[in-house]
């Protein structure tokens, strides 16, 4: 492969302009535009005076904050990952023992992604395969595009991956002699970014076995993607994917405090089968040895002090409204324009939409710069599908309830719903 | 190349357990040790104050306490990327015009050593070569083992990196068929780690017009590592590398406040040739999508309010007294033994030792064992070698002075001199 302009190949393999600068630039074009592109979280709800309380407590003992302040290890703060596991193993309704889990297998890193990226570069080669939804969450797609890597997308429904279409896409490679270039399974597990499904607990136990099943040729490993977890409005918690690998060697497990506390503190992490602890912290090292300590103490004194649950709450509290604002927006005024459907996200910050079959919903289409001049903005579906496997559908879009006042949510579904009626 | 253990070919680059988990084995099986190895600063004159005055600042305004607790952008928060450009620019005493440099090139990373697997990463190509001093920072080192690219050490003397090395080692890969795989020269400008020189100025403008003249086959960029430039003790600043480049084409500047304010903050940055800005933009944006913000905020507000400058005064006159310490015991306690010598650093961290020919300092040779039983810790100097290019010296030592209170210092050196006549 020839070098472009001087650049590695994995630079080229980064891609183009991503579409976050693009809904950028339209949005700083037309800053009156109602955005259900972003997918901030609520900026009224950023915990402010927990983070302050947690500050000051660290701050009330010199000896705690100049720790803060001063270089970690490259695993992470103790107490931090400690406090993950425990958590974790809560959430889940079991032990250490049940899970073949230790404080050893967690790792802290800069957001979910790092842990992502981090998992990746050290399982994947160029021309390897991730399985993963189609559609999937579009900046796990850039990463291991940029590690030139095969994402190849099988079919989704209402509960999630289906176990067969994975199993019939494993089929298909085995026929073709690239079983071997399998090595991951991926999934967020918890009201998906884009499709706001949650995978049930009957689907989350196959993904494990298929996984496990095929690894015939090389280890399959399934990587679960927690990050939405905490932001569940309207159902009790699943036990995690994890909880369905009682060895541990199957399931990378990755989350974050992002979503669920502060996107700027930026504390994520990972519970990785064993064999995976040494070569992720190796890669780590290179990267940047460790996370910022300081927020990682501040997020292990988050936890510690209870401010975190009671933040939890308010956020539930807050991301209720919305989405009964998009929810009830899209009931009155796009059900009844035939051949829209969606489902009915229980959590997360995504609600996926499926216009009429006619309806090209990508940038050059008909729908995005009528919607634009309407005033709202929305991410095309097209952008979440991976490149091989099951085939994008066109007239998808991922509609963000996160960063809109309930009113803005009204006026972004009533600009959409004209937009729509325009070029129906 | 075969797979190993079912991992990616990177991950069995990034190599064996990195020298700084051994050097921690040993650290906890002995305790009373004194270590010399760790490049940590000292831990007392970390700023718990400053820190807490810019907090407060924060905080005193909710909505700004806000801004810090969201997502910020892949490129980093524009006043504090203003902040770093000035500040480099009144140090160089140029303007933007005189380096034709824009804060559109200034990209805020998770300290320098990010920014330099970034540029490493969108630069080079598995086989590609750096040019870089033997010896040179080990962890640049790992980090482009990791990418599979060969890194070259050319000789160095006590004004650094000799430029008719590097033109002699170009004629070489040229002759050989390799200098296009030539993409970049790796230096560490101020109180390198681990020599403790600083490159001359002369010797700046020749390592810009050498990688310009050799950028035939390929570019050849220079990335500037100048993260101890703050910590000088004993001499006048020096105009960067990057002042030496006015079209702004060759030279990357890696920066950093880990060492000047606090690793635990872990705010470095990049200043970029314009070509490489959106290169190293995209890779970020699958890796972490931005540094956290809050991070930023905070170093924003600390230079904004003027409370850098004070504590970086302070520091030095702290680290000051530390390298009046240890230059003093080793004039008293090493130069009576026969063949050893060292440049006396004017800033930095490190001194680097050269034993007697004849004495292998590595884990496996007899001072390392001695000097831990003698009570010291330091890192082997052959961590520090390039694998190609100059042959490594066996008889090398880096000493660290930041940690150690100067009785640690002097106690630490006493156990060295001890060792060394034991095994001499």
């Amino acid at each position: 492969m020839p070098h472009q302009g001087g650049l590695s190949r994995r630079a080229g393999w980064a891609g183009g302009e991503p579409i976050a600068n693009l809904l950028m630039a339209k949005t700083l074009a037309h800053p009156e535009l109602v955005s259900l592109a972003a997918g901030f979280v609520d900026h009224r709800s950023l915990p402010v005076e927990p983070t302050r309380q947690a500050l000051d407590a660290i701050w009330s003992n010199p000896e705690e904050a100049r720790a803060g302040l001063q270089y970690g290890t490259t695993i992470g703060y103790p107490p931090l990952r400690e406090a993950v596991l425990e958590r974790m193993l809560q959430a889940d309704g079991r032990s250490r023992r049940d899970l073949s889990v230790s404080v050893d297998q967690v790792v802290i890193t800069a957001g979910s992604n790092q842990l992502l990226y981090l998992v990746s570069d050290v399982l994947l080669d160029p021309g390897d395969v991730v399985i993963c939804g189609a559609p999937s969450y579009f900046v796990y797609l850039g990463t291991v595009g940029n590690l030139g890597v095969r994402a190849v997308g099988v079919e989704t429904d209402q509960h999630g991956l289906i176990p067969e279409a994975i199993d019939g896409e494993l089929a298909r490679l085995e026929a073709a002699g690239e079983l071997g270039r399998v090595k991951a399974i991926y999934v967020t597990t918890y009201y998906d970014n884009p499709t706001g499904v949650t995978l049930t607990a009957d689907r989350r136990a196959a993904l494990v076995e298929i996984a496990q099943r095929w690894s015939r040729q090389s280890k399959i490993y399934v990587i679960e993607d927690v990050a939405y977890r905490e932001l569940r409005y309207y159902e009790d918690d699943t036990p995690s994917l994890r909880a369905f690998d009682p060895d541990g060697e199957t399931v990378v497990q990755a989350g974050t405090f992002s979503k669920s506390f502060s996107p700027g503190i930026r504390v994520g992490w990972g519970i990785l089968p064993p064999g995976l602890v040494e070569p992720v912290l190796a890669q780590k090292g290179n990267l940047d040895f460790g996370s910022p300590n300081l927020n990682q103490h501040l997020m292990a004194k988050v936890l510690q002090m209870g401010l975190f649950d009671p933040h939890v709450e308010r956020l539930r509290a807050g991301y209720r409204e919305k989405i009964d604002a998009i929810l009830g927006a899209a009931d009155e005024l796009l059900s009844p324009i035939e051949g829209i459907q969606w489902v009915r996200p229980a959590g997360g910050l995504y609600v996926w939409l499926r216009l009429p079959e006619a309806i090209d919903s990508g940038l050059s289409g008909p729908l995005f710069d009528r919607a634009v001049a309407e005033g709202v903005l929305y991410v095309p579906g097209g952008y979440c599908y991976p490149k091989l496997g099951r085939s994008p559908r066109k007239n998808m879009i991922r509609l963000s309830f996160g960063i809109q006042s309930c009113q803005g949510i009204r006026r972004g579904i009533e600009a959409l719903a004209r937009a729509i009626r325009q070029v129906h």
